[in-house]
């Protein structure tokens, strides 16, 4: 009997830098210790209670297909939510609603790219940019930006360098999941004239558009998308904005038919997103402004309290995060990964520890990122404390 | 300025034939028009109360993400149902829960296929496999069944003749979508003998296992599963089972460690399932076996309906479905698209009509299928007859 081989392709597929040490963590928990985690951005922000009486009211029955582009009353409600923001040009069908921002940014790699394209990313970036150009046979061609400049962009030259005959776009996260980076207008535009200058795709994701600190402004690819529609394509999710990670629900934005028609045709095949996330999601347009300035003051105490308490442990590193709700933080241990693993097997304070992902997967380049993390601050001021002098302690036990 | 070309690859995505047509049913009902939908397999049957309960009753808040591989509640119950049919052996760690059947699809050809490689699949197949094999860069390579055989297996050398040194994977959907074909136990064996001979994967779509009429008797891949466990995969899903089409919820399930650590990552790669999905899904236990005595009595019926209902419009051929919800009817038409168009832009009956599929997009082999259609029987056997004697009469009026 024969034995047939599985595809190398499932190899280039990385375990997730945030979920693969999940078993030390259940594994922790079974014996009864408490796990801070910071190692993903799930909120402990409540999901707004007009979303959730949608369930408590739920009355359709059967639960049956939504529309491969979207449910229209989600669409409508999203196409309000572009409106208020500023932008009232995009209509229902520029937009594709996604099971997750992943599937929009899955749908965005393959609609560019030919097999073996290159899109440039800025490094350290969102690790499932890897899994996602794996699955698509995409080659993800890494930036280097550095922690002592908050992770901005390098020379626009250093970018242009980068380019080659298979560069077909460049993909960002803004504000930067993992960096907490927010790119200035100056940067954005820099990135536009590169785009147009070498006729590439821009991919903007910008699942955390509302998180800026400090009064600092974002400024959304949207801003030059009408003047060239051809080439923007925006990534966009609920999850974080609303705390709806569990719904799997993101949006693909574009002016360009060719990769709206193409990503319905995808669409199609999965048949729909979940109807009842939808119909939950769709009441995004009775959110009060009011849920969204209690968030973003609690993020930015959050950030201070995060950064402050960081700065004070003696040979870590990191600059103040401008926004999302992530940090890259150097720390002084030679293998993160092995610490990060130790503090689920090995390191309790009061029973307690602390969840963090290592950072190397969040890079491209080998040998980049072994020596730091990715914190997520989305526990509150009084288990964010508790979490950083977990930390702190462990640093100075941890023989690494 | 240059403007980006978008990718090859997309125009390879079909467009759905259960959906494409969807732009002209809207409209037809916009303009008042009843639609009869036997166009898609989204039934009208209810989805369990104690599921529905789950929604009425939700006080998790935040809606944070579930456990990639699935939420532990709901693998336990899966586990808990393969053990109730007959398939102990079947384990957590065996399954992978997906968003929908459609993304197990797309993991296994991921898994099984490098680029370039070849799928057999037995024609007509479901649609969307051709959806997936463009987005994973898979060749289907197709064998041809007929109608007049009720779909069934062709002799095995003519399913040999179609392997090359690139075929990794025999593809079937038993019982078939769009078919309506159960296949036999000696039809299995002979499919067996071929994946072992040539080394083959074999993957089973059986998303419509409970659906066999007639006490004809389902054989279930599972049923060779231990015997030869690196090459056998399931595909499932919950949607038709338990009319949860709009929660997308699916498995795959392989003892194939590799290939399962794989799809793991994966699913790493897209964070969860949909968490809410989920907690409604994991009540399947709870579900009681008269619910499906009742469904599947319902469905006979319906299959009686339809066929005695179709076989009396002269033109008409098919033979009877054996199981699932579908059949593949041959009109006197030359091109069944452009009838299933004109039904939904011209065609009324007291101001009603009905969707079906055309069904060319069902085949792989370029000319086929181009008079027939797929009916998914999917409404009560009121509105199934009233849908017939839609179509009865429309096929005096067209002339195409």
């Amino acid at each position: 009997m024969k034995i047939p081989q599985i595809s190398s392709r499932l190899d280039k597929v990385p375990a997730s830098p945030i979920r693969k040490l999940v078993p030390f963590a259940s594994s922790a928990k079974k014996k009864g210790v408490k796990v801070y985690h910071l190692n993903i951005g799930d909120p402990d922000i409540k999901t707004p209670e007009v979303m959730i009486e949608v369930l408590k009211n739920w009355t359709r029955n059967p639960v049956g297909y939504g529309q491969s582009q979207g449910e229209p009353d989600f669409l409508t409600s999203l196409e309000r939510y572009y409106a208020k923001i500023g932008f009232g040009f995009i209509e229902t069908k520029d937009i594709q609603v996604t099971t997750g921002g992943s599937e929009a940014i899955s749908m965005a790699l393959f609609a560019v790219c030919e097999k073996g394209d290159e899109v440039i990313v800025f490094e350290p970036f969102y690790t499932n940019y890897n899994s996602y150009a794996a699955v698509n046979s995409v080659k993800l061609v890494p930036v280097g930006t550095d922690g002592s400049t908050g992770f901005h962009l390098p020379r626009k030259s250093e970018i242009e360098d980068k380019i080659t005959g298979k560069t077909k776009a460049i993909l960002i996260c803004n504000p930067s999941n993992p960096t907490g980076t927010v790119y200035t207008k100056e940067e954005m535009d820099v990135l536009i004239d590169i785009a147009k200058r070498h006729g590439l795709f821009i991919i903007s994701d910008e699942v955390y558009r509302e998180f800026v600190y400090d009064g600092k402004k974002h400024t959304s690819i949207l801003e030059y998308m009408e003047d060239m529609p051809e080439q923007v394509i925006l990534l966009d999710s609920l999850s974080k904005r609303y705390s709806l990670c569990g719904a799997r629900l993101g949006m693909l934005v574009s002016l360009n038919r060719g990769v709206m028609e193409g990503v319905l045709r995808i669409a199609q095949g999965r048949l729909s997103s979940g109807l009842i996330d939808q119909a939950m999601a769709a009441k995004l347009t009775e959110v009060k402004d009011s849920y969204f300035e209690k968030i973003h003051k609690e993020y930015q105490s959050r950030r201070d309290v995060l950064y402050k308490g960081l700065k004070s442990i003696p040979g870590v590193f990191l600059e103040k995060p401008e926004g999302a709700f992530y940090t890259i933080v150097r720390l002084p241990v030679k293998n993160s990964e092995h610490f990060c693993q130790w503090l689920l097997t090995d390191f309790r304070l009061n029973n307690e520890t602390v969840m963090i992902a290592p950072a190397a997967g969040f890079y491209a380049t080998p040998g980049l990122g072994g020596n730091e993390v990715r914190i997520a601050y989305v526990l509150n001021v009084r288990d964010l404390t508790k979490a950083i002098e977990i930390l702190k302690r462990a640093l100075v036990e941890y023989k690494g």
